[in-house]
């Protein structure tokens, strides 16, 4: 059954079932010796082709890797098979993260996107051929395609977790990101990934997050939201605007629509500049020697990166800090998580675009967890996402009100 | 004698004797009183004009901040305050702690140079109206005064005393300094100093360190020492290539030359990158409102630091952590301090230029502790400083090191 569905949803960059099913019986063996079990003992995981696995290849997406065998796994690789994962196989990914689309179809609607750049590990996820995978979010790339394929998508908060052994886009703003179709499984996932590691100089050192724990726990009080339509509202489409009048009605006094404040707006901007200036140092060399076999759209971007100023760059990074800050009162004064669409819409029709990460970019540029719910649906049956936001660090709260979250609009 | 040797040395932007008195009055009454009192109890301490004091003003030796009145003291003041000193005054920096002089002289030959960009602190220790002064250091402007002054100058480990409150040139370069007469008093105010601040984003918490118990312990062994020329050697004038010959000579089998590895070379160009941008952005103001009113220097810095791109800028920030890794290695291997000129010779005749700082950028440039030591004198009897280097967070025991070598070169 796997193979049939693999070769209509093509979410598979590399795919061995032996070697698959060689690591299952390993780990069936191990659990049948008595010895001590991880807590993914046997679970199959998708991981995007950008991490780094020792025993797969890791093209990164991008013919000018092809071929590329790195010898030792990511960070979290390496994480997963120490807590007994199967590491299924490698997940389509964009060209180098970025937006060329691979050949990933959206599960819902073959004729769909699955959205990106995270593609083949967001459709993999949602046509049950894995319950887990990574994708990485550098802009949208974790919480679009998770929302286009109705899975849980979640990108933590910066520097969570170990980018180490990964695709490096841009060191500000890369983060891993996980899918699972429940909000535990992601709990799941992030207990087994998160932590310091000397090879990603962002990550720190902190006391272990109990995720399992607080997301199944029911909040003391029912959550309190905050509305953000965000200065991007009018790129949202007419389902997505309905969709979420509902949602906010159904949550009567648990929501207030707030307003960002003016400095908030032009984040987009500063996203802009840092992942332009960043992406043009990381894919230098895939610029110098392979220009011809970029996407215009990454040759683009690469030769806008190289114009940026540094004024303008540092300008952009000391943006970040006060924009944060401003959000961290309004989660201290009032409100458990922000409540704002994961996507303009549903997947778009056609493969060639994987869509709009617009209602993501703020949240990534100050490294705020973010997780999507497949909590709408549009008229023609595709999923909407729905997008939750935390303060950094809040992340297993962030969980535990998603879950809540979840739970009230099943039982409405 | 004070005000006799200060109109000749002209070390102070801004000095109130009755305000120092009464500062010094209060002490005594405290001590008297019998509260406990703090371990700088009563010393007075000089402060470069670029620390912000909430009763003196703070005018970063430009006329653009002529009667600039901060309302709050700079971390560090206010940990000496805590600690029980004596805020003496202000004293001079060049413009913007950059190259354009002050009025200060050296205190050993007033138609000298005292060095900059601390030249007011440096001279203020070495004339013994203060026996401690804070000073700061981007490039050489803590270790390049002392040694023209004859003092003991100390720029610490990057991170380790917080930078809030002070002028920033450069949030990747600056560094507080410390200047003192001996190794010992260096401790004891380091060990006031240190410690993680809010305020400045690159400090850490870690474990408070003894500077005062490790330096004044005798070490275990006596140190080696790596002599190194730098790339640069050939500025070092002759008696400072003799100064080192004899040196090196005395210390026998407790010194040996080491090559720089080919990747430090390019240091002085990654330093003057990261510099030039991060100053065009801390000084953009000055310089929209004001640049008739800068140097020429500063102006010829800002304008060289607009056109720097972001991609150049971030190739020059992500050399900073390998280059220090090698000499890591070096120290873990076998060497206790790296031992080097503080300056290409004794401080230059005229008070047109502050000197050169090429024996301090490759420190700087990697944030590792550095101290000058008044170990040797030219012909014309101005002080010639021996620079000693440690490792990242090696500062005490680098204090240590110093003043075994200065105890040696005393005995010999």
């Amino acid at each position: 059954m796997l193979s049939a569905r693999s070769n209509q949803i093509q979410a598979w960059a590399f795919l061995d079932s032996d070697h698959a099913l060689a690591q299952a019986r390993a780990a069936d063996e191990l659990r049948l010796s008595g010895q001590p079990i991880g807590p993914l003992h046997g679970v199959p995981v998708g991981i995007k082709d950008i991490f780094d696995t020792s025993d797969m290849p890791t093209e990164n997406g991008s013919v000018l890797h092809a071929g590329r065998t790195p010898s030792r796994d990511a960070t979290v690789v390496a994480r997963l098979r120490a807590a007994g994962a199967v590491i299924m196989g490698k997940t389509v990914t964009t060209e180098f993260a970025y937006f060329a689309p691979g050949k990933t179809r959206n599960p819902h609607n073959r004729e769909h996107t699955p959205g990106g750049s995270s593609s083949g590990s967001a459709a993999a996820v949602a046509a049950e051929m894995v319950p887990l995978a990574l994708g990485s979010q550098t802009n949208g790339s974790t919480i679009r395609p998770a929302a286009f394929c109705g899975v849980v998508g979640f990108k933590p908060t910066y520097g969570l977790i170990s980018r180490h052994g990964i695709l490096t886009l841009s060191r500000t703003l890369d983060h891993v990101g996980l899918f699972a179709r429940t909000v535990d499984d992601i709990a799941l996932l992030a207990e087994q990934l998160v932590g310091y590691d000397e090879g990603d100089p962002d990550t720190r050192a902190r006391a272990r997050i109990p995720f399992v724990e607080v997301a199944a726990a029911e909040p003391p009080l029912p959550p309190m939201f905050a509305f953000v339509k965000t200065p991007h509202w009018e790129r949202a489409d007419d389902e997505t605007k309905e969709g979420f009048a509902e949602l906010v009605e159904q949550l009567g006094d648990r929501v207030e629509e707030i307003e960002l404040f003016p400095s908030a707006a032009e984040a987009w901007e500063w996203h802009k500049t840092i992942m332009d200036a960043e992406m043009a140092v990381n894919l230098a060399r895939e610029y110098e020697t392979g220009r011809d076999r970029l996407s215009e759209q990454l040759r683009a971007l690469i030769e806008r990166g190289r114009e940026v100023r540094a004024v303008g760059y540092q300008r952009a990074l000391a943006q970040i800090r006060p924009i944060h800050e401003s959000f961290v009162e309004l989660f201290e004064q009032r409100y458990d998580a922000i409540l704002t669409p994961a996507a303009p819409g549903a997947a778009p029709k056609g493969l060639a675009s994987t869509g709009d990460p617009a209602f993501c970019t703020l949240w990534t540029l100050c490294g705020m967890p973010a997780l999507s719910l497949p909590l709408l649906q549009s008229a023609n049956g595709l999923p909407l996402g729905v997008q939750l936001v935390g303060p950094r660090d809040g992340d297993a709260r962030l969980l535990r009100t998603a879950r809540w979250l979840a739970a009230q609009v099943a039982a409405s």
